[in-house]
């Protein structure tokens, strides 16, 4: 059997979780498994190596941002591979370049277009265990690029994807996905199976335990996931194409108190207005998540929108820049809000589920913001405040903890 | 003119030390010069990395080693290149891949074979610094290697080489070559220039200043070496072919303390036996510096050298491993000794020089325990706390501090 394994950070912050990690990949080799290993970079690392840059240069090139943060995922691999040499066991270390990684151009968030396989098959025939740089690429001018946030699951999935993996375990620092954040739902309870399409939602909602991106390659390549705990030996959840667990109306909560919202007030009712908004902040790769068009007073539109709050100063400033262009009266922003979301593919076929989830934020008196649905969601965008008292009341309202 | 600057680690060091650089390189370019740089990593970081690795795996494999060390000068241009954006130059970061810094195949002590220079053509012709990462090379495998101790400075001089650079400028912490270590003799004098051989056997013998291999390197491709400070404006040591000014006796003294002495007692007095000997530290990477070949008892040979103090554990296991085949009788070893050398270009048509030096350590009490002379340097083993008062006698004898 051949497994993609990748761990995060955390699980190989110090010598000793590395020495652990090491012990539990040389097992499953020892079994007589083809074992390639996909590492972030060690604990906090990513974040000292930008906090170095910044020091030098507050807005630091993205092209040479991610040339220092490629050094972290290399420091993990080469550890692993000096601490496998000490349990006897054959392994060698790999980076986007020896690899052939390769992705689009866009630095800080690029996207894996194709990888080389030869190599890591050339060292897996030899009975080695191949572990990997996550998060990482090389561009088409051979320059290194990192894939964005939760870089490293992609990066496991791709591969898994490209060599045919039977299976890809994404090690983290929880056992698996809950019905809601066991540290704000006390009974939140873990799902053994859940979907693609329910992985998606909630990963892309912020329940934190996978990045949408790499759920979204899991799905498109068939590849199956499962997501445990490096730490325990407890059972993860296995994410596939569809479970044998009898359908609930809904599986999940997800809290996400990553989002900013910015309203522009008083644009012309044109066509094309909102079409030129959202350019400007596609140009500017950023992502807009919910959207809430209203008429404004004297024939204007008001648009709402939430992104990512990482992306908010970026926002404003190319917002500012277009304001000739794009002609509104005024620009306002709040980052003191969250989204709780519902996830579940029994949601489908069920009317009544979204106006359940409202009456449980009203019986406790929270207010909604905005509202957007899919086929299998319902999001709400609340007072970063409320987030444990809302998610609390839904996951209760759903019966999520049976 | 297109200039080739390399700075050591000391230069780098933090912040200020890359601010300061940064500025440096930025007049030079600013002046309308063509620059490239060449970094080490930033401080003691390879020394931190690795206590890294052996604090995971006392003995890590060199290739994995490798791999390890080559983030610190990653870190170092990436942190540069962004310094030099604060100034508002622009400049452009390049690791061994990048440049396609082609070297054999041993890893922690790989020879450059070939540089591409496409790369940073390219680069200049846009006008960028082009800041590359000294001491790292690729090998036929696509693994990284590592050059081994002065490795960036060989760096430095094979791209000065390469591109036919009008100079190349060594950075370091000392303001120039003197006629012995400041720290030991007080009087010593900043040479203004010096021959490549004079300055080959300075190297050799641990002046410090400059690895043997970069001024190997600069000598056949005849390429200007300049050795100055980082800290300050002072003009620094020339080195080249032939110097203008007047030919002194003896040029330098040299203390090297990196010395390990080992004996081989009691060997069969057979032809080929010291071929054995040699060959096999030959093999296992280690240079041999001073041989002593004497007659022993019994019709046995004693065969004495020296290497550095660093090289001393292996080359003691590779010598017991082959204890059986060697067949000597027993072997000691002494790293408490150092080597001191006059150097000078004058020596050659001077008979005398090697027995005034000898005087001058007589004078003092001292014992000489290993001779060993080129054309234009002689060098004496003696006890590794006699090297001050050594220093100092042979500096005053041949009156360097005029």
């Amino acid at each position: 059997m051949l497994v993609v394994k990748k761990f995060g950070g955390t699980s190989v912050a110090n010598k000793e979780r590395i020495m652990n990690v090491a012990r539990r990949c040389a097992k499953d080799y020892q079994e007589g498994n083809d074992v390639v290993m996909v590492l972030s970079a060690m604990g906090k690392q990513t974040d000292v190596l930008i906090d170095m840059a910044k020091d030098i240069n507050p807005t630091p090139s993205k092209r040479e941002l991610d040339m220092l943060l490629t050094t972290g995922e290399q420091t993990s691999v080469a550890l692993m591979a000096m601490a496998m040499a000490t349990l006897h066991i054959p392994a060698i270390s790999l980076n986007a370049f020896q690899v052939a990684m390769h992705t689009t151009s866009v630095y800080s968030n690029a996207r894996l277009k194709r990888i080389d396989t030869d190599r890591i098959r050339h060292e897996l025939d030899q009975r080695k265990i191949v572990i990997i740089t996550g998060f990482q690429g090389v561009n088409k001018y051979d320059d290194y690029t990192t894939l964005g946030r939760g870089g490293s699951d992609t990066t496991a999935v791709a591969l898994a994807a490209a060599l045919h993996a039977d299976s890809c375990e994404i090690y983290t620092d929880v056992d698996g996905v809950y019905t809601a954040d066991p540290r704000i739902v006390k009974n939140a309870r873990k799902m053994k199976e859940i979907t693609y399409d329910e992985m998606l939602d909630l990963a892309t909602l912020g329940a934190g335990v996978l990045h949408n991106r790499s759920v979204e390659m899991a799905k498109k390549y068939g590849v199956q996931l499962v997501v445990r705990s490096s730490m325990t030996e407890a059972e993860g959840t296995i994410v596939k194409e569809d479970t044998k667990v009898e359908r609930m109306l809904v599986s999940g909560v997800a809290a996400d108190k990553n989002v900013t919202r910015i309203s522009l007030i008083g644009l012309k009712d044109v066509p094309g207005i909102a079409f030129k908004v959202f350019d400007v902040l596609a140009k500017a790769n950023i992502n807009v998540d919910m959207i809430l068009q209203s008429i404004g007073r004297h024939n204007t539109k008001d648009i709402t929108f939430t992104i990512a709050e990482d992306a908010r100063d970026e926002a404003i400033k190319v917002l500012e820049d277009k304001k000739g262009s794009l002609a509104f009266e005024e620009m306002s922003e709040n980052s003191n809000v969250a989204k709780i979301s519902i996830v579940g593919a029994g949601m489908m076929s069920n009317p009544g589920v979204a106006s359940k989830m409202f009456e449980a934020l009203y019986n406790c008196d929270i207010n909604i913001n905005m509202i957007s649905t899919s086929e299998i969601r319902v999001t709400v965008l609340i007072d970063e405040k409320e987030v444990e008292k809302a998610v609390n009341a839904v996951h209760e309202m759903f019966g999520l903890e049976d």
